[in-house]
């Protein structure tokens, strides 16, 4: 890419048409800045993938202009890509001291932390790189320490929101600097990069300060233990949990490994007030009356592995749901997740225990992201000439640039980008003209991008129908067989009770090598060629499935 | 059993603790009359399962019992199993016109038509059958021709409701017969089973009528083409779109395999009105101005081979959604159906179509089962003695059991059971005492039952991590190793990417068989055994992930 010709780009690796992996950049000429390193969860189709993150290839290339990665807030789809964005790419990291800590703990767990250089910020922060100067401003969101981020270049300033709500009323001061946000849009936002994951749902987001309410009510009503699961980083809702918890006199236990560690950042960090003793250990639970105890737990997306999914199968082993227990989900269900908690759910009633679910219709959970109006007031705020809907599907893109163009923002000057798509800047006017490489990087066990559409095809292919391995030996004297055939499946019938099937199968796969041996065709390609495509007809025939064939010919 | 003890029994086959495979059983003495036989789709980890079917296995060992089997309306959770029954078990099926078409349709499909015997019923139908009575009564739902079921024996009166809602406004004359319903409470009910898949829902539903108001209003505004995708049996609401195409003076094609067999159905016995020369072929929608023109499609749960979804990735072939089209989801998501759902708005957004989604939220959807208050009617116009809640997970049978009991049923009276847990009846008490054999039935290609926990690990694994083939061929003379290893991977590595890994693992392969014989340890099985827990160990320690491993060894 010619600098000269681009003074400033802005483009997505990641966030956009999807919920998860954002990754952003800015450039202008020859310094770049990574905004976040989100990870993505993958979805039943890409088997035995762990984890996605976004291609990194364009950075790679681009290696010594790079000049730091900002990170908004400490979400995983936000932080989850930076342990394999730090192996490959070393530059300064930027967060704030809450957003710093949970990036600390993936450091540590991936042993990066003592090489990696990690800049404490905050809403006051100025730094400068070439001729960009960054500033920053507080907004609300699901977890503490937020920021979105100000970009001054030459062409004029860029605003990249990050995840942010109006709450007015928040919870531990986490307000957002509505007049910070009015001076910048004084000043004039030539571009704007805002979220777009609830561009669909009309009106404004219920305030934190009610969720309160509901859990202080339910833990007055609660009779016995009271376990309360929700996102281990909505440090906001956990304060609402402890404040609960003291009212009724109730000590607090952590349960699941995310839940005690990430509550041990807020505290050392200032993030959490829990009082001196209050905290006890999943142990103890048992010692205390069932009405002193109140427990937090993982799992509230339905993790099978987690706490929650382990206190509803009774397989937890210091604490037990009982009767007459009280179990709040305090946290909406991310779109997949519906069917494992629902699971969990119906473990929990089985237990006999009271369970307060169903998010924001009991008013248990409220959305960390603005709706409709909320969008509304940033576009207000902003004013911005152009405008880049960000961090959503498209039809969540497609509703926010509705919501643009209703409050004033020129429908031609809205770009509707995919990930890869370059946003180019001149004379401070924008034009979408290029593409470069983004796309998803698949990580499997240790193994970084080296799972490609081959293996998740075989993968697929092996998981509906299983596979039929079939050995022959041929003697490489006068190419008669030796040995086998021999044949061996795995998921697809139940061997024991199909011999008849698999004699059939040996059969065939003799008369194959035999024909063509006739035809004096002794190439191993044309064997298992042949091999594949009548054992293919046979089995399908035979059992409407389509499994695998791996002929092995072996010559001694 | 002995029957002698147990004058009345009721028990489910399918339905408890689950939505779908729906199946219960009615056996007086030596009668039995099994109401329902449905399937269900099977979630991501049953993989390659097609449908899962009851478990027939009490059925088939009291074929000589069975009466009948009667089918309360035409849903696949209802009917989808019948084929797979009828090749077991050829009982005579009782159900009314409209769904005994559906049933027809079926077994036509697996070429069972000509051998059942199929028995047209009605509301006012008496059947008898030893020293069981049974009479039926009108309910309403979201499809045609729905009956709940009244079995009359000497023990007391035993009504299964089917599914139902109280739609005191519904489409093409499909009332519930109240009337009947508060006779049959009067002269009394001993045993009440009742649908529960909305007990968790305040309030009522919302009249279809409604949303035939709000499907006119979206055609009177749309501009070009209309397509409207909902489910096929869902007559009422098909007819609400024919209306209103008749209204905008719009002709209609009926795209998708079920949906043109459906209407056809619907159609040939008089459930629908659709005037003479409405109907076009696909092939003709090109011939018509868009504005003159209605397309009603299959696909809303968005499974990816329906219409629906075609049309989304314009690849079906007559007809296309352009720019300024109208699209309508008449229909909810199905749980666990979301993400497919979401991804065709998004490209029905990208093809530049106005898309109107969101169920209910927008009023082109209401459900088809009751909610609360309507439950709670239909429990108030039966008084029933014992009351069993059935058609639901574990948290509707539990909100199912609240609402009972808040309408005066008591509290002990009230049985939520297992898919086969068994209610007997004597001297018109009720216990619950025995099991029978329930579970699921796996359909996988034309093998019903034969896939099982071993199959389905294997299918696991492999989807995970793939597998390893490797093989050596020893000499039957002096065990000497004649070829190999050789080594095979699929789903694991890419093996173009991995020849190191592989040339050690062919190093441990032969080195397991080397230790092995240099302790006098020729034992196939004691070889392959080693080289698993070896292969094993080095692939986890450098990969992360645990392939099958499957040693083939040969000797010539």
């Amino acid at each position: 890419m010619s600098t000269s010709e681009n003074a400033l780009s802005i483009f997505a690796l990641g966030g956009i048409n999807e919920i998860g992996k954002n990754m952003y950049v800015i450039q202008h000429e020859d310094d770049i800045l990574v905004i976040d390193c989100g990870s993505k969860f993958p979805d039943e189709s890409l088997l035995g993938i762990d984890l996605i993150i976004p291609d990194l290839t364009y950075l790679e290339d681009n290696q010594e202009k790079i000049r730091g990665l900002l990170v908004t807030h400490g979400h995983e789809d936000h932080i989850g890509g930076i342990p394999y964005f730090i192996k490959k790419l070393n530059v300064p990291i930027y967060a704030t001291k809450f957003t710093l800590g949970l990036i600390e703990l993936k450091l540590q767990e991936h042993r990066l932390l003592a090489d990696t250089k990690l800049i404490p910020i905050d809403a006051d922060s100025k730094l400068e790189f070439g001729k960009m100067n960054v500033s920053f401003f507080k907004v609300n969101h699901s977890i503490p320490d937020c920021l979105g981020i100000v970009f001054g270049t030459p062409e004029g300033n860029v605003v990249h929101t990050g995840d942010f709500k109006f709450d007015l009323t928040p919870v531990n001061d986490q307000h957002s600097d509505i007049h910070r946000m009015a001076e910048i849009g004084t000043r004039g936002v030539l571009v704007l990069l805002s979220e777009s994951t609830n561009a669909e749902r009309p009106g404004s987001t219920p305030t934190e300060l009610k969720v309160g309410n509901h859990i202080e009510e339910a833990f007055m009503k609660a009779k016995r233990k009271v376990f309360v699961s929700t996102f281990a980083s909505n440090i906001s809702r956990v304060q609402q949990v402890v404040d609960a918890a003291i009212k009724t006199n109730r000590k607090l236990a952590l349960l699941g490994r995310s839940m005690v560690n990430v509550v041990d950042v807020a505290m050392e960090r200032g993030y959490i007030n829990i009082p001196d003793g209050m905290l006890i250990n999943a142990q103890e639970v048992n010692n205390l009356d069932p009405e002193k105890v109140c427990i937090l737990c993982t799992g509230s997306q339905g993790e099978p592995m987690a706490a929650l999914a382990r206190l509803s199968n009774a397989s937890y082993r210091d604490v037990h749901v009982i009767p007459e227990d009280t179990v709040i989900l305090a946290a909406g269900p991310i779109p997949g997740n519906e069917k494992n908690i629902s699971r969990i759910i119906d473990n929990l009633f089985q237990l006999g225990a009271r369970v307060l679910y169903g998010g924001s219709s009991t008013g248990m959970h409220v959305s960390g992201h603005g709706y409709q109006e909320e969008l509304k007031l940033m576009l207000t705020l902003m004013k911005p000439k152009y405008f880049i809907p960000i961090h959503g599907e498209y039809r969540m893109l497609h509703q926010h640039k509705l919501l643009a163009e209703s409050v004033g923002v020129e429908s031609e000057n809205i770009f509707i980008i995919q990930n890869g798509d370059v946003i180019d800047i001149n004379h401070s006017e924008a034009r979408q003209t290029r593409k470069i490489t983004a796309g998803d990087t698949y990580v499997d066990g240790i193994g970084v991008g080296d799972v490609g559409d081959i293996i998740l095809r075989d993968r697929k292919q092996l998981s509906e129908d299983g596979m039929v391995v079939t050995v022959v030996t041929l003697s490489k004297r006068d190419r008669k067989i030796l040995s086998g055939p021999d044949t061996i499946t795995r998921g697809f019938v139940f061997n024991r009770d199909s011999e008849d099937l698999l004699r059939e199968v040996n059969r065939l796969v003799k008369k194959s090598i035999l024909d063509l041996q006739s035809e004096n065709r002794y190439q191993w390609n044309a064997m298992k060629q042949d091999i594949r495509k009548s054992l293919g007809q046979y089995l399908f025939a035979q059992t409407k499935r389509k499994p695998m064939i791996l002929p092995i010919i072996i010559e001694v």
